[in-house]
């Protein structure tokens, strides 16, 4: 994109109410904003959310292993940032045990600084809730710590530092960590709309949000038009577990598709409502089911619109939803 | 008002703790909010979210005209902007149709750049979501575009530009479309409170809340003391559809009568709960259900105090019910 | 804590997402967020929200006294602040009324600039609401005013300063306000979750929030590691009714213990939910139910980062649970 944006129009409130329209270059804008839609999706090095496979021990206790450093990762095409990753990932590798589950996490701390891992949303012995130095001793540069506990409850749990979580979360240190099944309101008739019996759910997605740090506004450590496209069928059944690992909230907001809130921080809801827009605060989880009924390309993404457009275009927190007719 | 401030207090945390107030002139600060608020209602020109009518076509399609264009607006006594306007009002005009509706809405562009409409919580087929250029064309500046849809969904909607929407939202480009009649939950006992089952709504409001752009801090596309003023009577029952077209959330508390939130984004909740404050996210809407109790004048208000109240006095997303007594 | 921190890595996103590491004393942020969790609880002169005792009139009419005025205020170990307080206290004094009680509030107002006090969440005759110049006249420097009403309603219900509230609460006068008893869903089901019928609750707890002012971010007036530590046994039940008087919204993480969310602004929920982060806008209140389930120190705090944590060390919005083994 070539184009050159002479005056910046801000969506701040100015003082006196005045726009000095005359030197904008209006067709500029138009054109940046039309080319950066155009760009998605893009390709990127790297990609988040990976699922880990255990080691099986004797004993049966899936054994994980996460490195803590600070690496490149590219946010959006281009822009490589020093970003604090999890076996090199944003958000770091996606963790998923049953119910009943003997879990051990052997944490690698190649970070210049000290670290812990706090379960959040997941029940742990108390020396192994992540919070230097009260329940542990810091792990500290060069270190390796093992976490070892139970899966004795069903959980949309995430994982991330406590430790200087300032720092270390906006840039990249967290990652998803499920147990369990999902609950589903399965042939529950919510607000006159049944939930099939049957149904099934073609794509389960962690939808990791974040704001600040290194990798900014983001969907996934991605910012548009290098976050991650959704295709599906019309007919298909989503299950979306949003989790906010930043600083501010956002309300996702998805075209054409209401979304079902069913569980709320990975606990079922007895009374599950339906929403177009559901606002996620920071470190909340949100789960929603959602029915693509209609072909096309259907846009998703935060409704502060500030984080998903600016002068040069579309950017941040958007991705879309193409689904084929059958 | 010709009072003199000469030291603002900021709400800001100051570094020390430490306030040097003796060269503050704290009777003109009384004073200055004494008299913002004494002035309201205050008269302004243009009134937002007025009624569309639409031209009934032969195949019984509701017909809407909406023209897009830079305008004055007054926001508030005296402080004319450049609002972006639908048909030169701020909300744009209120369109209301029935389920079941054939609707055409042709949009004329008269923005220096391009624009589009997505019909926010309102079913259409793909090429009417108001995407460019995803889901159509842009329509460039002085262009012509026609929107048509079937109502086939009940919707507390709203309309509003996709492109650049950073920019044109704020700047006032926003509206309320409303599909079908209103649920309530009549003849419910919700936290002991029966809700009759006769009731008759005397009001039903939409409230269209912003915070950024030239319209800033507004109720209704008007900033206090300019916000419109709501008469009533004690006895009668409200409904009020809270919109976010803002950036911020803003919980909006309304004195002395609970509010009663039946919907949630235009669907009704199966559970409706009861709430003092009600906090509305960027891109959500609440629907609530109250009573006017009690007679007298209640202010009504976003609570972030700042939204609210400054150093000159009140201001912003601020109005009142003026119940008389039966 | 002697350590020097010569590099500050802020939590922003940076330009070109490269950060200078070689200047950082990673040993020194290391230290630092050690040593200010190990100050906790530290002790400080002064203590909030202390129970208020009436004088019982001859009618049977509870009168309080409550004075407002600027007075020191110890916000964190040594930082003393000019609060803006009633009777000397950051959050105010708890006044607790039963339902149907006739109360009386006499307030002295030494403050420099006028004052009023609003209920919020509590019914009373308009005359009493506290909104000057509309309900009642400006209670002027070295003025006494004196609300009356009575309990109709239960009420997790707030006292604070409507005029220049922006500068008047942030500051310091917000106090809690409880009338009659909490009800709690004995017997319930929630989730699978039964809540005892005989189930007693150990503690109840209002936390209030505040963000802004001289008193900044904080829990009940106090910023870690000033804030108040909760001491507990395994088994018991905690009730927590929180409140924001800030101008930021506030998702409160308790580790561990799930929260079941029972009544909103005071009205109890007919359908309660669980959640492990609860989000509260300014403004609004939510009481929270939670057990016990497991000994060790257990922290909980707001769960926007910056709230809790800066290069030097934890700060502001944090405190934890001593939960000891039975």
């Amino acid at each position: 994109m070539e184009t050159t944006i002479t005056v910046t129009e801000g969506a701040e409130a100015s003082g006196d109410g005045h726009q000095d329209t005359e030197d904008v270059d209006w067709d500029a804008l138009d054109d940046a904003m039309t080319q950066s839609i155009l760009a998605f999706p893009a390709e990127t090095e790297g990609k988040g959310n990976q699922g880990l496979e255990p080691t099986i021990q004797a004993d049966g206790t899936k054994e994980y292993h996460l490195t803590a450093a600070i690496t490149k990762w590219e946010v959006e095409p281009g822009k490589f940032v020093d970003a604090w990753t999890y076996n090199g990932m944003v958000p770091g590798p996606q963790i998923r045990v049953d119910l009943g589950d003997k879990v051990r996490v052997i944490l690698d701390n190649q970070l210049p600084m000290g670290t812990d891992i706090h379960w959040h949303g997941i029940h742990t012995p108390n020396n192994m809730d992540g919070v230097a130095p009260l329940t542990q001793d810091l792990i500290k540069s060069g270190e390796t710590f093992v976490y070892e506990f139970e899966a004795v409850n069903p959980a949309v749990g995430m994982y991330h530092a406590h430790h200087h979580g300032h720092v270390q979360i906006p840039n990249g240190m967290f990652g998803v960590f499920l147990i369990g099944d999902t609950q589903l309101p399965l042939g529950q008739t919510i607000s006159g709309i049944e939930i099939p019996q049957n149904l099934e759910v073609t794509h389960e997605i962690p939808m990791v949000l974040n704001d600040a740090g290194v990798i900014g506004l983001s969907l996934n450590g991605k910012s548009f038009p290098a976050t991650e496209p959704y295709v599906g069928k019309v007919g298909d059944w989503v299950v979306v577990h949003y989790y906010n690992e930043g600083l501010q909230i956002h309300p996702m907001h998805q075209h054409q598709f209401p979304q079902l809130i069913f569980a709320k921080d990975g606990i079922p809801l007895d009374n599950p409502y339906w929403a177009d827009t559901v606002n996620i605060a920071p470190g909340e989880r949100y789960s929603v089911l959602l029915r693509l009924s209609d072909p096309g390309v259907w846009v998703w993404h935060c409704h502060i619109l500030t984080h998903v457009e600016r002068d040069e275009g579309m950017f941040g927190m958007v991705t879309a939803w193409i689904v084929e007719d059958v």
